[in-house]
């Protein structure tokens, strides 16, 4: 399985995050990277392809022109307003929103942005399109039907297309899906196994039918983003019924979270996706520092190969996973169960 | 003229606020009463009436329960759930909201607001009861004839029917109003002075007749709250007409603003009201920190005059107005022009 990585992630490093009542070291960092790589050499994956080059028209039907603007020049025009930091975003439109943002960045960085935990800084974008750019190397091996992998922060689930979330800014696992469909494909399948609801993902995607969006996450009422992921929420218009959610209570241990995924892949095998793209969050994992559900190691490569069953050619895209050496192992564990399964 | 005001706004005291790209020491706690209060003796005014009891029912048609019930237990929970300080909304919903909030009190607050500035700490209902309470001491007077003052902090402008913002908990001046209406007044007008626009108010009236709103403030593509009050937000159903905005650029000085004022003012003459209620904000300072107004300390008199051309026995509520000496002469100002104009 090739697995796409480029050091380019280190050029997104935000300082701070706003976090249950504090200013806090951000959860998601350059540090995650150093855990993924380290156990992805444990399980003895030490072949790393460098991702095409970042071509812009794959944000086209993903994330909007006005949006991409924001996240390019957000940086400059906050420092530009003697702002200091990063670009922290904290007020926050309550209503249907106006067509056009404010022209003041501290109020375009809050229409564009749903959470105060997400910060662009002034290389942000560098790392993002590395990030893109690993999408569409595993767009290029699925095309092919190969599987293969996305070794990428930050992670892409919680970002809209016009606002980004939850430390996400570009949703690259929407990118994949895009792009396997401007090669010809009909149907393409994303299960989102992340501990959290792919909120930005189903939003991009929930009036449409081409792609199926399944999501397993801690049920909404007590789990960050809160305020999607319901069971009743099936998508919209001729996307009816393509969105499915699987909310979780926490401390959802394994079995009853392999029910949950065995009902998703039945789903997806009835839609008859050509390809499959999986958010890969490890935040399942029973340590995870903002995370509840209480999955165990051995438990990725067992669920890595309920996913193979599917016999699809499939673009694993990273998303969360925190604070723990674990999550290196299990994402790792993951694509082992996979490959082997 | 009475001035209604208490100690207890010490109980509202937050420890930090979001501000910019960093947490600073919030623009908005008691140091502002420490100014307000010495400017008001510098002006001669030395006599302070304590508030009436402070009526719960007073929030009905301002407040939802759901909402108060949120703002009376936020810090508790947010205490319950283990996170630090006081409560700071960080999640906020980019949709429509669901028609219940998320249980966990991180996702419920920020369902039930929409900046990252504004916190709950555990004494703050104390504080919020007696605004409140203070708004309806000025009820009190002008119900008799008599205009009078709520010396109160924190501002109330910003919250809305079910959210807090911009510093704001409960709406003092939507408060006021709607007491003066259950007192068998006809039709009442708020004239909103704070050099912020006052989306909380306005958003509370926004369909009804029998409040008109009108509000002078920095134009929304640059100034705070950014996402209201713009030039074509009227009002909406049979309150189509009854909502007035004046955005003004960065810098307006007092003539321009002035012209904007008396517009107002003709207006509120037009729309004859039994009696009027100024969101009284003194941020329009030449030297305000968070402002961008540039009226002088003479200009507040000169305004407080104009006001008292209307012939309305008012309920001044105290609103904005930061940082500097001056917010204290600047109040005082307005309510000795008035008095004397």
């Amino acid at each position: 399985m090739k697995i796409y990585y480029t050091d380019d992630h280190l050029a997104h490093h935000p300082k701070a995050e706003v976090h249950r009542g504090k200013m806090v070291t951000p959860h998601e960092g350059p540090h995650r990277m150093d855990l993924l790589m380290a156990g992805m050499k444990r399980a003895g994956f030490t072949d790393f392809t460098e991702p095409p080059a970042f071509d812009i028209t794959c944000l086209d039907g993903v994330h909007t022109p006005d949006y991409i603007h924001f996240v390019q020049t957000a940086w400059a025009r906050w420092k530009d307003a003697g702002y200091a930091g990063d670009v922290l975003p904290m007020s926050f439109p309550y209503n249907p929103r106006r067509a056009k943002p404010p022209i003041e960045i501290d109020g375009a960085a809050g229409y564009f942005c749903s959470s105060a935990d997400t910060m662009i800084t002034e290389t942000s974008w560098t790392a993002l399109a590395s990030t893109a750019a690993c999408a569409l190397g595993t767009v290029e091996s699925v095309a092919k039907g190969e599987s293969a992998f996305a070794l990428i922060r930050p992670p892409g689930h919680h970002a809209g297309a016009d606002y980004m979330s939850g430390y996400c800014i570009l949703n690259n696992a929407a990118i994949a899906a895009q792009a396997l469909l401007n090669k010809g494909m009909d149907r393409v399948a994303i299960l989102d196994v992340d501990s959290h609801h792919g909120n930005g993902t189903q939003d991009i995607f929930y009036a449409r039918d081409d792609v199926l969006f399944a999501s397993l996450h801690g049920e909404p009422d007590h789990h960050f983003p809160y305020f999607w992921g319901h069971k009743d929420e099936k998508g919209a218009g001729k996307g009816d019924g393509y969105t499915l959610n699987y909310p979780l209570p926490a401390g959802t241990h394994y079995p009853a979270w392999r029910n949950a995924l065995l009902d998703a892949i039945a789903k997806i095998r009835n839609f008859k996706p050509d390809a499959l793209v999986v958010s890969l969050g490890v935040d399942t994992f029973e340590r995870d520092p903002i995370s509840s559900f209480k999955l165990k190691v051995e438990d990725y490569p067992a669920y890595g190969a309920d996913i193979a069953k599917l016999g699809l050619p499939t673009s694993f895209i990273m998303e969360g996973g925190y604070g723990v050496p674990e999550i290196g192992d299990n994402a790792a564990g993951v694509l082992k169960g996979f490959s082997e399964g």
